[in-house]
Parts: C-alpha cells; structure tokens; sequence
C-alpha cells in the first residue's frame, strides 16, 4: 500500500489531493516538524533530504512534489491526471510545477528558511523581508502568463492543480495582495469545491 | 521545427543534449546575457520570465529545463528517454530533474544572482559566500542518496541524464572537491564520450 509521508501546511498537501482524486489505496503519515521528526534517523532512512512529502511505494520511495504528482497520475491513469499522451500537454504541465517548485516554492522559503543559503543573521532577515516581494511576483507571472483556466494548464484537470493549489493557500501568509491575482483568487474557490480537497484538508488536520 | 533558445554556460545545455540525441530537427538560438538580450521585449515575448532555456515548438512555448526534457522525450519515444510506460521510472527521472532544478540550480543561482532574493549588498555578498557549501552539500547527496549508476537514474539513459551532466560540468566552477564526488566525476566522463553531448558543446561556442 501506498504511504505518504506529509506535514500541515507544506507542500505535501499537493500529492495527497492528487492521492484522494485518483482513489488510491493509501496511508497518510504525520510528521511532526515541532519534535524535529523529519531530521531523525528513522525519517532520514526513508527521506535523506529531511523534507516532506516522501511517497512510499512498492517499488521505493519517491521525494519532490512534481515528481511523487507525476507518479499518482502515471500510476492511475484512467483520469489522464498526467497527459503521458500528449507530449504537449505534458509539458505544460510539467513546466508549471517546475515554475512553483523551483521559484515560488523557493521563493517562499526564504520567508523563514534562509539559513538554508545564508549563515549571517541579517543576511537572514534581510532575505526575509524581501521574501513577500519575491513571492508576489512569482504569483503575478502565472497570474498573468503561466494560468490558462478553468484549470492550471487549460480545460483538463491536471497534476498541475493540486500543487497550484496548494501554494495559493499561502498566499495570505505571504501578504500577496489578492486584488491583484482575480484568476487565482476564483481558481482556489473552485478547487475548495472539490471533494478531494477537501478530505485532504480534513486529514492533514492533526 | 522546433528552436531552442539557449546561452552558454547556463542550464540550456541540457534540453541542447536531449534534442541532439533523439535526432531532432531543430535551430537553436543564443541569448546573449551581455547584451541583456534576455531581458528585450522580443525575448520577453517568447518568454517571459526572462531566462533561457525556452523551446518554441508548432503548439506553443515551453520553458523550464524539466519540462522541455520531458516534452523532448515525449515528442520522440523511440528512445524512451522519458520513461512513460513505467510509473515509477517516470517518478524517479521527474524527481531528480526536480531536485536539480529547485534545489542545486538555486543553491548555485544564490552565487551570483542573489539579488533575486535580497536588496542588501552584504546579504547579497553572504549568500555567494555560503553558496559553495550549499552547492556541495546538493551534489553530495546525489553522489550519495540519488545517483543510481551507470546513468543518473540506474540502466537506461534518460532525460535525467543531460540534466545532471550539465550542471555537474559546474562543479570546479562551484568549488566542489571532486574527489568527495567520485559518481559523478566518471559519470560526467561517460557522458562526455557521446556524440550527442559533443555536437551540442560545439554548438554552444558562440
């Protein structure tokens, strides 16, 4: 069986919506960021990056968010949650998750994770205070450019829409002013509507 | 026919690998940074976050370096460069370009361009202190956790493959001491005995 590994309010909420749309067979297992779960030795045997998500399969254990979304919609494909049949389509999809992995989600950490690229403390705060900044323009690019509708990528649900989702939940926390990003704005009502996220909103409750 | 937009020394290298192994037919451009090229409303047009790689093909535009791999393998399956018949191939191949693109390149990226993330001078100067280290530390667990042997992912050559020799061709400059990385030194020398690999080098001499 399926186990995903998952903290609240992280990016792991991305695959378990994808893992609730798609009717998977699973187990959700929590992961306590407050006792520094992810950086002891039992979590680091299943993850050595120390992060969440970590998806376990029969086969191994997949880490990053594009890639464990990739797999549930590989795996059960009757949704063409991923669209293996249109290299097109995959692409798109493929290039908005990389977007939101490697520059939003990025971008976010800098909020309270900048010890990861910096030692000094007001280099620290400093990345901090800019990061809302950072983080808004990331959202205005797919805001603008990257967000097709109703959906992420276009008229098909996609891999690409829990993640979309989930960080445009933080978007209040990151102080993004939401008069500025209708699209997104209406994108996460619909989403809201959906009864998969909502059982992984209700399961991440711990 | 399909154009690669692309600038030397930077992540362009690999979609230029891809496309010159699965044989396509396609122009590619450089960008020159110099000139600020990439940051002119006609770049800007074709892409607009302002960074290469970006590939123009007869649908549309695809830019991030792990979707325009995996649309390169898609678009030409005869190699199975892009693992779609096997989920969890897919997974593994997704979730390495995944964690060289949202956590090396960034951690590479915070070298010189740490402006992205601050507007202070000094915190800007920490961060490519540190970025060494972080570089380090991100090619030390592919050597160690990631890297399957003899290519990126296990026995069969994938898009994983020009992803991961492109930035390892960065490690002198990222002071990484080779010899803590061994993997991914004959790797990278596996990789340079291919033809493919070679033409896309020459290429990128402009």
């Amino acid at each position: 069986m399926l186990k995903l590994f998952f903290a609240p309010g992280s990016c792991s909420l991305a695959p378990h919506i994808a893992l609730e749309e798609v009717g998977a067979d699973y187990e959700a297992v929590f992961v306590d960021f407050r006792s520094r779960e992810h950086q002891k030795p039992e979590y680091l045997a299943i993850n050595p990056k120390g992060r969440v998500p970590a998806l376990v399969t029969d086969q191994g254990i997949v880490t990053e968010v594009p890639a464990i979304l990739a797999y549930v919609g590989a795996a059960f494909p009757g949704l063409a949650f991923t669209p293996l049949d249109d290299p097109f389509a995959l692409a798109k999809v493929s290039s908005l998750n990389a977007y939101i992995s490697s520059t939003l989600h990025v971008a976010h950490a800098h909020r309270f994770r900048g010890h990861r690229w910096a030692d000094d403390k007001d280099a620290i705060a400093e990345m901090s205070r800019k990061a809302p900044e950072v983080v808004a323009s990331a959202f205005q690019m797919i805001e603008d450019e990257l967000f097709t509708g109703p959906w992420a990528t276009g008229g098909s649900y996609t891999i690409a829409d829990p993640y979309l989702y989930t960080v445009a939940t933080w978007m209040e926390f990151d102080s993004v002013d939401l008069a500025k990003v209708p699209k997104l704005v209406e994108f996460r009502e619909r989403m809201n509507e959906r009864p998969a996220v909502q059982r992984a909103l209700v399961m991440q409750e711990t």
